[in-house]
């Protein structure tokens, strides 16, 4: 797990904070949020917020109670204690690329397969930036709807030994993973004491939550597992065309879903979320890596610390097609920023393709170099009296080099970060080695990684006891 | 001209600061700086400095004296003024790439000709996102050697109405440089008034300074035009491998240029230069867009600030061969910390590939692509009560959509930067229009744009004289 010990990059000032606070305010009391929950409903009525057929009007100072009931941090457990994290603070947490329905190989593009979501499975265990696969890698159409998240959850149990992310299609997939997790982590109490899924509830946008979100979220904080509140914010279709709308709704949707965890269990673990983008006012397509976004994710940051809140953003998002140019430069467009702003949970931090539809072999790879370079660059700079080699000076002097200098010899091996996908090969040297451009050389690093992974060791009686439940589980479920 | 008046990203502490400054200072009065020009020890001597052969140790508070004398920033004037910049404050202005003997054009990477540098500059006259064509965008290998410099500001001068920079081959071609510079704006006071032209003056580091670079900076800085003072450091070899070493070393060669200028010509304007990057410790082979650049570059823009200079860093860096993904994400991680660092003076900022030996027409329109969308991502964003909209909540409300809403409708058109290079269409629609990948749609519009492209109104009598000059001067170095 990175630790991020470097300046936020913060652009609101005060004052902008203080509208922006008004903005949510009053989205809250005066429009009001909707929960298509009768038991959320339920436990508004119950705190004295006044809810009228699904609408819930707040007090937004009630809000912030229960917002204050959150952790500031917490840790989610891998079954490799070595793989644990810790969410919030300075601590950076990435997972590979969420939902897409279909998978980009070199020039195939194609539905996405159960076999293509253990392959990234795979390639997230391998890849010690990624601190976790991720949860619905992508969809794998060719297994049965209502028993793939069984399929999907003992993939990401089995075949890494990281945090992995929970179902939300419904309440009783939830509570299947729970019941999964609880398996592999020995015991309801073990995954109380300390969470062992985070799970993405995202907002119906603008202002409602849906039912089988909101009963996946019942489950999840009953069990204290981690939730991140996301609105899904496009602007211009599900938020405003002004980024400070948006931003106020951003608040409005987040702090609302997280008071509700707050209700169903108090200190229950939950991530201020944040996906916002924009559309194309001519297309209406989804537009990412886009300057508003990059804005807006900085503010992002910022907002939700003043809540003491961890904060999802970010990812290596892209509009394009290919993992080209644009691929390369709006996925950096988005993740930087994400290590700029602090962001503490990054999901689709490798993979993402199309928009978000396609998850991709080469640019996962892509991502997993970008995240690399990210995580040296935001690294601290040491700088003292031994760091400034004056000897090194005084051995090269003048129009000399530093090739051989004792200074380099002693740190030679670590001295820059070494990338390895980036080519500076010389260009002879590069045409001679095939002259192929990095998303070739992605494909050829996805499919040698696939080749040299390893499983990671797990107890054979805990699986067994996995296999059982999921052959189960599918059998009631009718699969 | 771009003004960025967003925060300036700044991660060294004061204590980093005063270590950098004992180290600098150290270099200069210990070891000292080599300069192979009779004319600059002879000024050196003059001011009480101790020099020895061509080593030039100095007194730091010295140093500090003479850099006062700089201008904080200052004015350099375009032949329509609409054009003209400024250089410093939160001002940052925008060259082409300068330099490579190649160009690549599609799959075919060839020697650079006149027509390549024409056609580069008509580029760059193009794109407003640019403020200048630069100085040898490539160096066209079929012009004569001893004259390709008049054909270079000729060019310069005629096809673009924008700013250029200066020839520093030879204080010959300086002079030239400067005459020309006299016809086009009207005489010698005119230019020493307010300058026309920069001109970039490499160290050949380390703690060198050569004769022909400083036979041009002696013309240049006599005749009050800007230079651009630029330690030359590839860490590993110009300079150490520690980035706070090479910090160090590049203020002592930037600080001892400077400090040339003034004694030339007291308050005449000056750039504190940097070209930081590293090497590959396996290859040798130089790297570009990696991460030691971008925390370099950073911390050089605090550190120019702090001598009360404008700086020049930063630019579309990239090592890639192809205009592909990483020359997407290289790029972009020295131009996004460009602006994070407030940097003014921007070279390399359009059409850098391979290291800077290829000046690329796709890489060129990729780039200002990036440009743009940094141009409107450093932009401050107003939050006010009226950009809220709280109408637009109260009226769009729960789960429906703003892309009929009022608050739309006013402002759909202008309300996100759309791209013209990035392609957010929808699988089926970009398939249709061919599937093209990012480069190849910008080689489309390098295409197209040439054709549009019209040369900008210049009095007629003027051209007739710079062409007179151009002749005269050819025959007279025997080309």
């Amino acid at each position: 797990m990175f630790r991020n010990a470097m300046p936020h990059y913060e652009i609101l000032s005060e004052d902008a904070l203080e509208t922006l606070d008004r903005g949510w305010r009053r989205i809250v009391s005066e429009i009001g949020v909707e929960f298509l929950s009768p038991r959320a409903l339920e436990l508004f009525r119950q705190a004295g917020q006044k809810v009228e057929d699904d609408c819930v009007r707040f007090d937004p100072d009630f809000i912030l109670e229960q917002v204050a009931k959150a952790p500031r941090s917490f840790d989610v457990q891998a079954r490799n204690p070595a793989r644990s994290v810790h969410i919030g603070d300075d601590a950076m947490v990435f997972g590979g690329v969420y939902g897409p329905p279909f998978v980009r190989e070199g020039d195939v593009r194609r539905d996405a397969s159960m076999a293509d979501f253990r392959n990234f499975t795979k390639l997230a265990q391998s890849f010690d930036a990624l601190d976790s696969a991720g949860g619905v890698i992508c969809e794998p159409e060719d297994a049965p709807l209502d028993s793939r998240h069984l399929d999907m959850t003992y993939a990401l149990q089995t075949l890494t030994d990281k945090i992995y992310m929970g179902n939300v299609v419904s309440g009783e997939n939830a509570r299947d993973t729970i019941a999964m997790s609880e398996i592999l982590f020995g015991g309801r109490a073990a995954i109380e004491a300390t969470p062992a899924t985070i799970s993405l509830i995202n907002c119906n946008s603008p202002l409602r939550w849906d039912d089988r979100m909101l009963d996946a979220q019942f489950e999840y904080s009953a069990a204290n597992q981690a939730v991140v509140i996301t609105p899904f914010l496009l602007m211009g279709a599900m938020s405003p065309v002004s980024i400070p709308a948006s931003l106020a709704q951003q608040i409005a949707e987040a702090l609302t879903g997280i008071t509700l965890s707050q209700l169903i269990r108090p200190g229950c673990p939950v991530i201020f979320g944040s996906f916002l983008s924009n559309i194309d006012m001519q297309s209406g397509s989804p537009c990412f890596g886009t300057p508003e976004s990059a804005i807006g994710l900085l503010c992002t940051g910022q907002i939700a610390r003043r809540f003491g809140l961890p904060v999802r953003s970010g990812g290596g998002m892209t509009s394009s097609q290919m993992p080209d140019a644009q691929a390369g430069y709006e996925g950096l467009m988005t993740m930087l920023p994400t290590f700029l702003a602090g962001i503490n949970w990054v999901m689709h931090s490798a993979g993402w393709l199309e928009g978000g539809l396609v998850a991709s072999y080469e640019k996962f790879v892509i991502d997993v170099q970008v995240l690399e370079m990210l995580q040296h660059e935001f690294t601290p700079l040491e700088i003292d009296e031994a760091s400034l080699a004056f000897e090194a000076h005084d051995e090269v002097r003048h129009g000399g080099h530093f090739l051989g200098a004792a200074h380099t010899m002693e740190r030679f091996r670590t001295c820059f970060y070494r990338p390895f996908l980036s080519s500076s090969q010389n260009y002879d040297r590069w045409l001679r080695g095939g002259g192929s451009d990095a998303a070739a050389r992605a494909g050829e690093i996805a499919r040698r990684t696939l080749d040299e992974y390893e499983q990671p060791p797990l107890d054979d009686a805990v699986r067994a006891e996995l296999e059982e439940y999921v052959t189960r589980r599918r059998r009631e479920l009718g699969d």
